[in-house]
């Protein structure tokens, strides 16, 4: 048996960093060329590479372990001199360029990358969905927004009493015809416009969300900007704001709320591309009310784009983490004949722990083709919508229109998948971490409180799965009841018929051939949503849609794999280097297994789209035997993302590996061990050195005085 | 259509408390007659209540919203200061009651019971568990510990480098025979004590993990006690104490690492029950390894109760505001004649929302039960233990050994299982309240992430979902091939032969009727059990139990439902109020519908313990009835928690459901709207004024100066 002697390092001490240098010697693949399949192109995989290196050496906007030290009004701070900073880069630079910047700092400090997100995203793409060219022309570039100067504005849509049900917002914007101005009004505490990102500190305008009332009339909720603060930064008269206070998570963003007293704008601060109020009060109302919602859609992309980034850098640290620790002997290394002088066992060694952590590995890599798909999708379909409103083209309008209704259906689906998937992801590889992922030296617990409310806002996940998934069954419907033919990309529902009733009964995936098979995976997508969504329709026909509500969010979640599937699958098939392909059909074939067959078994079993036999074999046979595929490729896999250490900012996560001198390094220098007493200490000191209870009872609880006091 | 004129208060603001408060007054039952059950029994109930009004009247201990705002040191100096508050009561009451007070601390501010639990908890359990009865006597109430007065201790278990396998730390305890003393030392970075709580600036004693050598031999792991601190809380000559820094939560809680470089104590400060090594060096194994690890079951037990309370408390806030908040209206309402003047739909009233929530509010009641079952076994097996320890009656030790080996089974198993659920529980019902979730006001976030380190310490989840399974598997191994008896909670395993290979197809769930019969659904996860159980022997005996890990961590959380439900349906059996007992029932059903057999759904379905047809019933028809009869008693079920508002502590949570105003007034009072600018407003004002890019570039890439420079 070993054994020591009591002199200083007597044992070796561990050596995590010979581990992941010695399979990174081994790597199938550079890096650096899968980089430019996750970011679609070799001149955007360079153009990360060189924005992110510019960051990184910025002394205000790189980050550091510092980070994870700041009280709320610390990261305010440093989160105003960040923007600060930032509205520098964006005079010099194009605005696409400028976008993947945001993009970038959207994933090591996210908090900067939303208060720049609601004037530059929000507030603009409300100006540019709702107003006319003129008007974005004249906030956006003559009054220089898109600079960050002369004006800053918020996006006040949500209300105390009001936040998915934007069409039941109460703030009242009543036209007054003799002075040709709106009365923007707050009627009572439920409407004060609440969660208003940059309201309490910085925004100067409000992009305002009121019921616009004519003549006493109610004509729904309009889209109004409304000026703040002064060129002095001082509040308007009529204009109550406050600070929303503490959060979970981005304490950087000064969120706030607004109340309008009686506040007078002129007639033309009212965004009207397509509703417009004339002089003398006649009002032109727009072709689709959901139009003045479509400054939610970029940030919903942005969401799904997020995700990928988000999910790369958490699988990285949890992963080089689980490449460097050693945790007991596995039985097969106990079952060695030299198991004596085997060391400990690496934790992703562990078939359990491969199971826990490659599935989002997997899903990084399969999010990232989805997400570019939709972000290149919403800008055609803006720009084609502008092009014919700018040319009056009233059937291109409409065919924008039912362009924005699938991109709708689509964004609204990733967001909400993509957004739960990160966040379950932060979560288990902070699990799968131990201990030291509770450290906020190692990334997680800020990413994942900072992470989470975008499975909330623009548009809380569970109302989109309903909102989403309640058109879908509407199709079927249709199909079933009128013979519907359904177009764009749920046109599988058309043949709805053959699959379901007497067809009900039918698998779709066989065998374990069929379980490598990403086609036939997404066809047995199809079949399920189909039978889902039938059985779906035949409960809301009986019940009413309330009662299909679980159901909903289930299909709609189904629709967003069956999305970032297809165009994984797609996105191969167009990728130039045939010697990636292998590696990046073995994490769609994770994805599938993981992420999708087994985490859906039970609905996949169900619907009889698998049989009991194969999904006992998925879990038991094929998942294990991906697993052991995937897991010698990690360290390739996770360099891929190209994330540098500045981005990861996480003491485990560090691209050498060496975690443990890291890590014990930064807790020195935060906290250095030379201040061995706590403000406090006499707090504690006190109480441990005060005197017994009998002598600070003044002994009056005695025997002695017992006796006195008994006379 | 209702419409506005433009003066304030024109609409009727929101009646969120009116709303409660007609529940409430249609309450079926007396919810202080349910907290009977809910607590064990009218004393425990009562003893509860009492303690809790005496700590919201404390002025140092009763908890309110600022804090939410607390930075890190005031979290830390407050945890402090509560602690030296609460060790005058520790001085005048029994230590079952100060238990009870320390649980209802463990709701509204967990970390100052964690910092006082590694004290009177694990260090003082360490030296219970380890140490003879007179050591515990010494330390405990000669010393004073047990009264937080002159020696407070911490637990030096964990190490930089090994977490869950403890029996592999490095810190080494030799023995030195000349001067009958112990060297305790520190041999590399890797075995630094990493994680401790209270030593960074509390502790003035560690129970130290090392292992033990004598004469160059390694006896393994053993526990000593090591002073740190003298009596004037300085740090003594070879210890180095660090503190950890900042954490995802707990920040009130000065966890510390520490270094022993050669650090002497006297040879009696080892612990010494089983393990003794006589002056001349003579070592005295003890007669099972695990029995030092007792000092984690008291904790996991806790951890159980903890989950009950933390369920309740977050189902009472999401609940709450389920009722009060309105939001959209149902297709119900929508299609109701008089849809035009109803208002708005409550939250609750959609099934969706039941089925997100009313699950966890039915995990509530089934833990408490398990928590309170668990709670008495292991005082009375640790008190066998002792009883026998100190009349040295050998036989009745290693039955004691064999009643620890369940409960370690046991404990773990509802550790592992409801500190998962609870913080599942956590997550969706911040969710299901929108963005109202996220602020630290309503009391989500800080108890999210307060909690998660539960999941991890004192058994990582995953590790003790591993140890728990394999056991298990063995037993079914030894079955199937010794044709072993299996005694006590896994007795059932005996019978596998019966439900596998040829009877492996026979569904033991078949109708409707099937799921409202408690008893029944107890059989059918025992069935499920060993299926998987005997699935997982097979591949373990082929391949290894490494390739069964997941299967294994899902046999952990099955055998954790079994235990909790079939403890729920005991008690409800004992319980004299009969009158509530169909309520009761009624969430036993309701657990068992969603939390066990939906959730479990794919592996019920793969090992055919139901059939396709049912579960699609239990998902369309079963589980939409039981919300449907659950919903109308959804206050008096919450009521029933008689968790106070200082208790919840939510803005949105409060009893009177007024959620509104008391949010806002919230807000208000924490972030007094008089401060219109905040103290970095220079920083924002600065960018936004600054002068043009060509003025600030000097006008130097002008077109004159090109003219200039270009000649």
């Amino acid at each position: 048996m070993a054994y020591t002697t009591n002199t200083v390092s007597s044992l070796p001490p561990p050596d995590p960093k010979s581990s992941i240098a010695k399979e990174r010697a081994q790597n199938a693949w550079d890096p650096v060329k899968m980089h430019y399949f996750l970011e679609g192109s070799k001149e955007r995989a360079e153009l990360i590479k060189d924005l992110t290196q510019q960051m990184e050496r910025d002394p205000i906007l790189a980050a550091d372990f510092n980070y994870y030290e700041l009280n709320k009004e610390q990261q305010r701070q440093l989160t105003a001199e960040k923007i600060n900073r930032i509205s520098r880069y964006i005079e010099v630079e194009n605005f696409q360029d400028f976008n993947r910047r945001l993009s970038i700092i959207g994933v090591f400090d996210p908090q900067v990358a939303t208060r720049i997100g609601v004037n530059l995203g929000l507030f603009l793409s409300c100006i540019r969905g709702n107003g006319t060219s003129d008007q974005l022309q004249y906030w956006a570039l003559g009054k220089n927004t898109a600079y960050i100067r002369g004006i800053y504005g918020c996006f006040a849509m949500t209300e105390l009493a009001h936040g998915s049900n934007v069409m039941g917002i109460e703030t009242t914007a009543t036209y007054d015809k003799e002075n040709e101005e709106f009365v923007i009004n707050t009627p009572h505490i439920g409407a004060t416009k609440w969660w208003i990102g940059g309201a309490a500190h910085s925004a100067t305008h409000a992009a305002t969300y009121a019921r616009l009332i004519v003549d006493g009339e109610d004509y729904g909720v309009k889209t109004f900007v409304v000026p703040l603060r002064d060129a002095n930064h001082d509040l308007n008269p009529g204009i109550t704001v406050g600070d929303i206070g503490a959060k979970m998570g981005r304490d950087g963003i000064d969120n706030g709320w607004i109340q309008y007293s009686n506040v007078r704008i002129p007639r033309y601060f009212m965004l009207q591309k397509f509703c417009k109020v004339s002089p003398q009060g006649d009002v032109t109302l727009p072709p689709l009310e959901q139009l003045s919602y479509s400054a939610l859609l970029g940030g919903r992309v942005m969401m799904v784009l997020d995700s990928y980034r988000m999910i790369a850098r958490m699988t990285t640290i949890a992963l080089r983490y689980a490449i460097g620790r050693r945790q007991f002997k596995s039985q097969k290394a106990l079952d060695a004949d030299d198991s004596e002088d085997l060391p400990e066992t690496q934790l992703l060694d562990y078939p359990l722990h491969q199971r826990r952590l490659l599935p989002y590995l997997a899903a990084a890599y399969v999010t990232s083709a989805g997400a570019l798909k939709v972000e290149t999708t919403i800008e055609e379909t803006l720009n084609e919508l502008d092009d014919a409103v700018d040319a009056n083209d009233e059937a291109g309008i409409f065919k924008s229109i039912e362009a924005m209704k699938s991109l709708f259906i689509d964004s609204g689906a990733l967001k909400a998948t993509a957004t739960w998937l990160a966040a379950e992801t932060i979560d288990e590889c902070r699990q799968s971490c131990g201990g030291h992922g509770y450290s906020s030296y190692n990334g997680f617990g800020k990413a994942y409180t900072d992470w989470v409310v975008q499975c909330t806002w623009e548009g809380d996940n569970n109302v989109l799965g309903i909102n989403i998934g309640k058109p879908i069954v509407k199709h079927t419907w249709n199909v079933i009841e009128n013979g519907k033919v359904v177009k764009g990309s749920s046109s599988f529902l058309t043949h709805t018929k053959d699959f379901v009733e007497g067809n009900g009964k039918k698998t779709w995936l066989n065998s374990l051939a069929d379980l490598s098979d990403l086609n036939k995976i997404v066809k047995a997508l199809e079949v399920l949503i189909i039978r889902l969504s039938y059985a779906a329709y035949k409960t809301a026909k009986v019940n009413s849609f309330d009662y299909v509500g679980s159901e909903l969010v289930t299909i709609t979640k189904l629709k967003a794999h069956h999305y970032l599937l297809s165009e994984f699958v797609k996105r191969i098939n167009e990728f130039d280097d045939a010697s990636l392909k292998p590696y990046l059909n073995l994490l769609g074939e994770l994805y599938a297994a993981t992420i999708v067959l087994d985490k859906f078994s039970g609905v996949f079993l169900t619907f009889n789209v698998v049989s009991t036999d194969l999904t006992s074999q998925l879990s038991s046979v094929h998942i294990p035997q991906l697993l052991a595929k995937v897991r010698p490729h990690t360290v390739a896999y996770t360099d891929s993302f190209q994330q540098s250490d500045m981005i990861i900012n996480s003491a485990i996560g560090k691209f050498d590996g060496n975690i443990y001198e890291n890590y014990f390094g930064i807790v020195k220098a935060q906290n250095p061990p030379r201040k061995t007493k706590a403000p406090y200490s006499g707090a504690l000191e006190g109480m441990l050195n005060r005197p017994s209870l009998e002598t600070r009872d003044r002994f009056e609880k005695s025997f002695e005085s017992a006796e006195i006091l008994s006379k």
